[in-house]
């Protein structure tokens, strides 16, 4: 493990990088073009402003674009032993680099998938990469030794590094990640066009599918500018399979429309189902779930929290709040074993709270 | 408010109306042409079977094709004083309602907008409609008791009622709800093109802009259907502005694309910022968030909760575990007044705790 790291880019990922790191014992050094950057991320403890002193490995922490040359200068200046990036596309920066004429034996491009709308260091997280996938995409060129700190990196940071060819991390992130980008911008835009006040009408599958329309367009910029083709290619066959739907819905017999429809939504469901579940995901499928009502008087959560608890009863995870658009009031749900939720039901509604079995 | 209220379709609206008004202390009776979900919803307390009794206000909870059929089929028995109907999509069933020559004097076309992905009456929750916009769609015909009465079950069921023209309600949800479901599909199909292995990439931005195609494939070709000119156009629409990003990813200079990119995702910006924000999220903003890493051995949350309210901090909100894909522990996060915050985070951290404060 790089006992050393430099980090260049001091934004949401270099700093959180930083922050899992001093947490696992290793120096960091940082910096960023934007000195307000370095202090925030220094101030939050992520590191120590990097002023050329020599790393065992440098994490290239900026927009895809400029990951070439910001390699380049660090291996000119021969500060680093080796190098990864942290990029969401690969085949492109890579090209650069060799343009660049990069040293790409001590570089191995990789691409944790981790984020957050916000940005900026003021946006880290220690545990941005808990248990994220962190990709490494070694090329014919890459060492050994540029593979095994960037994979011991993305273990310090407490992430799962899996490896993928550049391409094929390319094409599969334009269908995973950068096209729903688009897509859910798309779809924001159009609440514009509302008329005023209907936007009120937006239930939560509006606010689950465009919640990605407020991520940083900047730095979408330059991934999308960066993974033309493959995102190029997701978007037209969306838009011929919406073109496909649009034609059905004018023209089709109502048992065609209800073919085509069901058959778009059951191969949703096939990809749906594809999707490694989430790690106690079967158990929660199986726990029994109960809901209760909170209105927004101070120390009602902390109320029923500290009842369940002083009852024994133990909770296997809790779902947040379901407030409405108008009251604070919501509901929270509390999973505990199958058998568990029936009683713990009635003693919650005889203490005089509001609740109720989750079927 | 309607003393007795007969439910026709006892899926998962109609069992969650009977649940709902049950606890506001309304007699309920329910009817479906599936028997079993008749008894399930009497087991779950949503109301008893409904055999041709008279009642206040009959709600048609049946798909938006079936609507028509059912409203006739009440009045001629003349089982009702008044109705409504509950379904996602308003002018094409009041079209077909004129056509069947049923009574439109005594029926308020309506659509509460909640709903789950799992369907049926075992997925009913009496909280389903709780502060949700239950939207009232009368038309010229529609006289002032059928509304009245439609209101005021919107009330009991804890919603809050909102007006709108059947084709503005349409409008509205072909943009809000109808081409996010279809886009949500069409994005989570792209995971079977992709090679095995290679949709464990997916990160949660991809699980939320997917989580609707989990939807029942029955159900929305009858909405889709019954919404056909509105959800095509937005179809269109949007297939237009994918091609016009390809155009610019295919031919386009850099500079070009960065500026259609950052116009667009502008506009998703924009659009976002139009939606309500939600009740307590100007208080969330300004709470102090501290997470705590939590891994799997059984009592972890309770001995946390327990250990923070014993501390007598007041909890305003909790965020739920962010489970990775492959392991178990997760992240709790806890809302407090922001200067809690700083404390709870060493308290937490000194009492063994791995605790940060989230910036």
């Amino acid at each position: 493990m790089p006992r050393r790291v430099g980090i260049v880019g001091s934004g949401l990922i270099g700093a959180s990088i930083g922050l899992a790191l001093r947490r696992a014992g290793v120096e960091v050094l940082l910096r960023d073009t934007d000195p307000e950057q370095v202090k925030l991320a220094e101030a939050m403890g992520a590191g120590t402003l990097w002023q050329g002193e020599h790393v065992d490995h440098a994490v290239i922490a900026v927009p895809a674009h400029a990951i070439a040359p910001e390699l380049r200068a660090v291996q000119r200046a021969g500060l680093a032993v080796t190098a990864s990036d942290v990029a969401s596309v690969k085949s492109r920066p890579i090209a650069e680099a060799v343009v660049a004429g990069a040293d790409l034996t001590t570089w191995c491009p990789a691409h944790p998938i981790a984020g957050r709308e916000r940005g900026g260091a003021a946006s880290a997280q220690a545990d941005l990469f808990a248990e994220r996938t962190w990709v490494l995409c070694p090329i014919p060129q890459t060492d050994a030794a540029a593979v095994a700190a960037t994979e011991a990196l993305a273990r310090a940071c407490g992430a799962l590094p899996v490896r993928a060819t550049p391409d094929r991390h390319d094409e599969a992130m334009a269908a995973l990640s950068h096209l729903p980008q688009v897509v859910a911008s798309l779809l924001a835009a159009a609440a514009p066009r509302l008329a005023p006040g209907e936007v009120a009408l937006a239930g939560q599958g509006f606010r689950d599918t465009t919640r990605l329309a407020e991520s940083d367009p900047a730095l979408w910029s330059s991934i999308l500018e960066g993974n033309r083709g493959p995102v190029s290619a997701h978007a037209r066959r969306l838009a011929a399979e919406l073109g496909a739907l649009a034609d059905a819905l004018d023209h089709a017999s109502e048992a065609s429309v209800t073919k085509v429809v069901t058959d778009l939504m059951e191969r949703g469901r096939t990809g749906r189902a594809q999707l490694p579940s989430k790690a106690g995901g079967q158990a929660a499928r199986s726990w029994g779930w109960v809901g209760v009502v909170l209105d927004d008087r101070p120390g009602q959560l902390a109320a029923l929290l500290t009842t369940v608890s002083g009852w024994g009863v133990n909770l296997e995870d809790v779902a947040p709040f379901e407030h409405s658009l108008e009251a604070p009031a919501g509901v929270l749900e509390l999973a505990v074993a199958p058998d568990e939720a029936g009683p713990l039901v009635d003693r919650l509604n005889a203490a005089g709270w509001v609740a109720y079995r989750r079927s």
